[in-house]
């Protein structure tokens, strides 16, 4: 093993895992931010109590008061002055509407010059929800539109017209006041009308569709529900302004910069990575190869969730599979290192975070007997792995942005 | 289809491969050379007799006498004072020794300032041969050798002690004329001790390792070759210049040339691709939806040769595939594109040599009711390019460099 570039491996990972983590993601949001009024905190999502927490320890008093709604057993304390829900998820409960009731009756009645400090995490669409409906009649709406074969486009459709809260609405019953809104994304692409159905995020959705798709479908729906279909969301929103932050775009962003301070030029690839995770490690060690004449120190990066469909009996996990893929196309350039790891710190059921490769790795398991493509087949990454000192190890990190990869190379000295 | 980014890719792929064909490359690579000496030129493998025509056309009567050996079939004509050979391939015929005897006498007895102008293609490794054991003992070894599961490099290191040729000997039987050398490569990464087994290039494998493959599968070998392992090939040639020409990195090169010419600013990812078609598909997808913010035009490239695991019984190749897979990613990105063609103009069993999607195309395919993953899921890409006017047709093109996949991102005006 190459143990300079397993060490800055091991320092990117720290790194880029430490920056995305819901306490620091939060505070570097809010870091420089000045607000005029009354601030009122609404925090909703898995993430919820710690963002609301590092929100607390960052603006203290500044903040006036503040509703968090988030999933049983996530709430890890009192903080300052505000209420603390605990809900369902992912079906949304009493308590999911009791929370996002008292987050409403705490946004309304406010001046132009407040501010709502609107905190979204995974998990929000259940956990942060008002319907117009009575709940066994939305009940009955989903179960027919997952019965249909509806897509998750069309069903948000619908669902956005049924709800108090959803496709901007929030944003909208918080004016006059302000909506800063920080949002913890968890999913590639960060499409903000999709994360937590979008509360404070115009609705590019019409009425004219969700008729349509009730059409389609030959949805039954009582005239209430309807009705509701015809009433638009809103398209564009005057009182919002949105910082997405700790997604896996930030996870590479801060993985690149420590890539950079130990003198690599880093070069984004990718954020939306989603292919076969030993097909992208390929990828990845034919990209190195290729710049092999370099004389700069270089780091590809390439960020998503990669998939592995399961033919063998074996212990692994998809960042694993990734970088053992590598090690096939990168064995014997002593230069080179494909390194991939799960922001949540647990790839696939291991204890371990992600797996590291570089040219010495391919004939280090062929001199212990073990061939890489038989691992691969066997979809048994961790063990083999784990005979070279190839696994990588945070424990869990409390957060999940998706993960990481990449692919260091150093130019000969 | 965006026809604009239709046109660009069209633009794009005749360029480059008009670069790398034989003759282009040829010339390329001899433009601008002076000989001081006198030139004898010697053009082994199946574009021989191209790249011999080329050279003449560029040096004229500057070129005191030739040979070219090459597949049968392959001779279009007289060239000028130059003897032509048809031979064996991929088995080596008394054809093949013929002609190469006339290359050696041809290089016997010159001066230093004499030059050989050597031009090597694809299928030299039979074409241009030398046995220093009777043919039937070679044919024997080569046997065992396959028999026993040695590997590639393997039967080369056997291989090359038993030819006067190969492994840099012929480089050495030209001293102390200087040897220039121009290789058109078929093999990614441009391995010049595989490419027709370097008859002109320095052979890191050694005798020890020779006589320890020969103990290793138990190899009978009479007493005339086992001598033969013991003498060593030359480490080190000082008389050789070596030129790559229209390899699939020239490929690549080209076709950044003409994206560049087209206003995108090219980007080089690899030159040695070899994972899954699909897959390296929707890879280069995700690298165009990360750069959508982009405010340049932008030309992914990955060169190389992609695989195809044949699981329907549908029409189609590898870079059919790639562009149809990368069109799931990219739909709805109405400024993106993605192509892929093979420069022989031959994709797989078909009469395209590639394929081209846009950000329009998974819709028009869903409109003409084809179900994109189910195509892929039947290999069957080249019926659904078809209805959608995605398929790419060059015809044969008579050279055979790989394959180069572009991924357009136009900036929006």
């Amino acid at each position: 093993m190459n143990k300079l570039l397993r060490a800055h491996a091991d320092q990117i990972i720290a790194s880029a895992i430490h920056a995305v983590m819901p306490d620091e993601a939060v505070a570097r949001a809010l870091g420089g931010k000045a607000f005029p009024g009354r601030v009122l905190l609404v925090s909703a999502g898995k993430a919820g109590w710690q963002m609301a927490k590092a929100a607390s320890d960052c603006l203290g008093d500044r903040i006036d008061a503040g509703v968090v709604v988030t999933k049983y057993g996530h709430v890890m304390g009192a903080i300052a002055n505000f209420e603390c829900y605990e809900a369902g998820h992912p079906v949304p409960d009493e308590n999911s509407f009791r929370g996002t009731q008292a987050a409403l009756n705490l946004v309304s009645d406010l001046q132009p010059e407040d501010t709502v400090l609107f905190l979204l995490s995974g998990g929000g669409s259940a956990l942060f929800e008002k319907p117009l409906v009575p709940g066994e009649v939305l009940q009955d709406i989903t179960k027919q539109l997952l019965a249909c074969g509806a897509d998750i486009v069309e069903i948000n459709t619908i669902r956005k017209r049924l709800s108090a809260v959803k496709g901007g609405r929030f944003a909208q019953l918080c004016a006059p006041a302000q909506v800063f809104s920080v949002v913890l994304s968890d999913i590639l692409g960060d499409p903000l009308d999709m994360i937590a159905s979008g509360p404070a995020y115009p609705d590019a959705s019409t009425c004219e569709q969700a008729l349509a798709i009730a059409e389609k479908y030959a949805l039954r729906l009582d005239a209430a529900a309807r009705e509701l279909l015809k009433k638009e969301t809103p398209k564009a929103l005057y009182n919002v302004e949105t910082q997405i932050t700790g997604s896996v775009r930030e996870l590479c962003f801060w993985a690149a910069e420590a890539a950079q301070k130990l003198g690599y030029e880093p070069v984004m690839l990718t954020d939306q990575l989603c292919c076969q995770a030993k097909e992208a490690g390929s990828f990845l060690s034919s990209v190195l190869k290729t710049h092999a004449g370099s004389k700069k120190n270089l780091a590809f990066l390439a960020g998503g969730e990669t998939v592995v469909y399961l033919m063998g009996k074996g212990k692994g996990g998809r960042n694993q599979e990734l970088a053992l893929s590598a090690a096939i196309g990168i064995e014997g350039n002593a230069q080179m290192a494909v390194f991939s790891v799960g922001s949540d710190g647990t790839d696939g059921p291991t204890d371990a975070a992600g797996g590291y490769t570089d040219g010495d790795t391919a004939r280090e398991l062929r001199e212990k007997g073990i061939d890489v493509y038989k691992v691969l087949q066997d979809n048994d990454a961790y063990n083999a792995l784990k005979e070279v000192g190839g696994l990588i190890f945070t424990g869990p990190t409390g957060t999940n942005v998706n993960d990481v990869a990449l692919a260091l190379f150093r130019a000969e000295e």
